[in-house]
């Protein structure tokens, strides 16, 4: 055997322009977040390790506003968060509902089939949200163990109401999963209150932090339904008996019942976790801590308003009518906004000019809203006054530019 | 609804120690690594990212001496990229050869268990390799669709002998996935060379890097064998048709062929990719590229030849009896030694000594060889003679502590 140059290119500097990250995520990184990612690696096995996990299981649960004991960083996108909750929950053959008006509940619902549910998929408009009428109809006609929909919908800008739904799906003997990823950290939602099984975020949005870790947590009923499955989850990285060997033994959900032991049986290895990314996440969470869920929440929607008010002066509109501030009712999402592009003006032409005069990213639509509308995300540290002031300003350039005088 | 402070635990510095990472992974990464963790996020589409993307891609397969044109990431650990080939590669009922004579050798056949193969299981006792005949004779019985083995076990410090075993799989018409976390950028291997149609690494081992993020490759026939089934991937995250058309979208072969088309088509989302995990991967690659493989693998053998002797100096040996310093052989894993711990000898009050008195991390054994061996990693940048010379030493002191004198 002999050694090969081939794909050996010239070695060369990356070149990364600064960016301000005004879209749908990732997020700028919080300069604090974004200096633990360089903290010291040890190993998976190391006490200090298990203090690091502790810490941020807890910190996770006040960022979800939740007791849940199963609350753990998922090591990956939040797409994989997505299917943690999919694989874990759904055997072949059970009946799920997918509430599906956007991209990301459509994701939800072409992952279940593959894990073989037999599903009713409630279409509904692209940029439209859930009754809990419509909701208790899907639940009485097709009977399902699972439902899923989307809280904050980033394709869409759409907030899901959710006061109601979590006691109407308990009602029918039926688990709740609710995708947060755009809204989780900038938005209020409550886990419990909510009664919500299953919930996940990832890093990059509005926590600030990198991609590739997300948290997620599982209501009691959801380890049960986990714990007396027939068949072995078909995901052997994501399995959730395994995962919970690992992040918290003292937690035994296995053997088809709830149990704390104590003292916990040793931690199990499953696999090598992210420990850069973990660092990260849990400065994320401090961050939150020190400013306060509530005041979090509060800079987010005032960033939101601020954004409304200089589109409208602008000429420019949200594509979603209803603003709702109120945290029970569905509506405009703080966190993204979906603005609609003018008649006549290029959205695509405008992208470029905020990103080569500005290096500001927003993002174009996707999917039913591609060419439709822009994406501009306010998420975490980057939800504040200057930002907003700052792509008023030069939107109002890049609009101009691209012939458009409102 | 309303916010709760249970959760909000007292914020605080997070404290590590700053170890010697001399076990099986992870390693420390190099400075010039963890210093790329921090730079600049940009979005996923952005063209500056398209490009650390190719070159990422590009450095791959410099790195697994291959010219396959589907050589990408996988945003997870080590595990993720293992699940990748197997619930990609695999079938309902396909026909699995599974070679298992270690911890990650059993990993890959309960994963694919899972994922409902037909397997033979050929099970061989830890700490030994698979002779050609024992694989013509697996290849001869079962006639596989897939054959699984792990080059380095990391549980074993065995090297599994790969001259012939390609030849020998495609002759039966079976593909070939071979597992090579603990051993890719440390120890000689040529994915074309050996005709590998599968193969993966993470990046906390040999590279130096960050866990997370796990190098993949897949030979044309591995593609096409995925671009024909007649099931979509049971695994939404990790599908590689869909993967594919993010990364490589050029290469087509999702219609049943490998297709390069010019111009290329459009990129297409499928998640968001870890940003500060690819650019360190990327300088772990660039490293290599500086030094050259054939010189990083002379000094990976050279401080493996000087750990044996060191521990003959201390009257201790390595598990693995057979040496085997070309290439070809099976025997000694250079980038992981297993260490016999001599009788009378607490193996874990030694490893506490260790990491007490010199903040040098090795680990015990698992599995099979757990209370049995040491585990001595020296992975990339780790593999260094000033390592090796304190590890030595150290190991004098901690035998000596814990009443152990050669």
């Amino acid at each position: 055997m002999s050694y090969s140059d081939k794909h050996k290119i010239k070695t060369c500097t990356m070149q990364l322009p600064v960016r301000l990250l005004l879209g749908p995520g990732p997020s700028n990184l919080h300069p604090r977040v974004n200096q633990q990612l360089t903290s010291s690696m040890i190993g998976y096995t190391d006490a200090n390790y298990y203090t690091v996990m502790d810490e941020t299981m807890e910190l996770m649960r006040y960022l979800f506003q939740t007791d849940n004991h199963f609350t753990i960083p998922i090591s990956g996108a939040g797409t994989a968060a997505m299917e943690t909750c999919v694989s874990n929950l759904i055997e072949p053959n059970d009946k799920v509902v997918c509430l599906v008006s956007g991209f990301f509940s459509d994701r939800i619902y072409q992952m279940a089939v593959r894990y073989g549910a037999n599903i009713l998929k409630v279409d509904k408009q692209w940029g439209s949200w859930f009754s809990l009428e419509e909701i208790e109809s899907a639940l009485q006609t097709h009977k399902p163990s699972l439902l899923t929909l989307v809280f904050g919908e980033t394709s869409t800008g759409v907030k899901q109401q959710m006061e109601g739904v979590g006691e109407l799906c308990h009602k029918y003997n039926c688990l709740l999963m609710v995708d947060c990823v755009a809204a989780l950290g900038g938005v209020p939602f409550f886990v419990d209150q909510w009664k919500v099984d299953a919930c996940y975020t990832g890093g990059q949005k509005c926590l600030s932090g990198p991609p590739g870790i997300s948290p997620l947590t599982f209501s009691d009923a959801a380890c049960k339904k986990i714990a007396t499955r027939k068949t072995p989850v078909a995901n052997w990285y994501l399995d959730t008996l395994l995962l919970g060997q690992y992040w918290c033994p003292e937690y035994n959900f296995a053997d088809g019942k709830v149990v704390k032991s104590d003292p916990p049986p040793m931690r199990k290895y499953h696999h090598t976790t992210p420990a850069n990314l973990i660092y990260a996440l849990r400065e994320s969470l401090i961050l939150l801590v020190e400013e306060g869920l509530d005041n979090v929440w509060a800079r987010h929607q005032a960033a939101a308003i601020q954004l409304y008010q200089g589109l409208e002066s602008l000429g420019l509109k949200p594509f979603v009518n209803e603003l709702n501030e109120s945290s029970e009712k569905g509506g405009r999402l703080f966190s993204l906004t979906t603005v609609t592009i003018p008649e006549g003006v290029d959205g695509k032409m405008v992208m470029k000019y905020l990103l080569d005069n500005f290096n500001i990213e927003i993002a174009g639509g996707i999917g039913a809203f591609a060419g439709k509308v822009w994406r501009v995300g306010l998420m975490g540290f980057n939800a504040n006054p200057s930002n907003v002031k700052l792509l008023i300003s030069a939107m109002s350039d890049a609009l101009k530019a691209n012939g458009y005088n409102n």
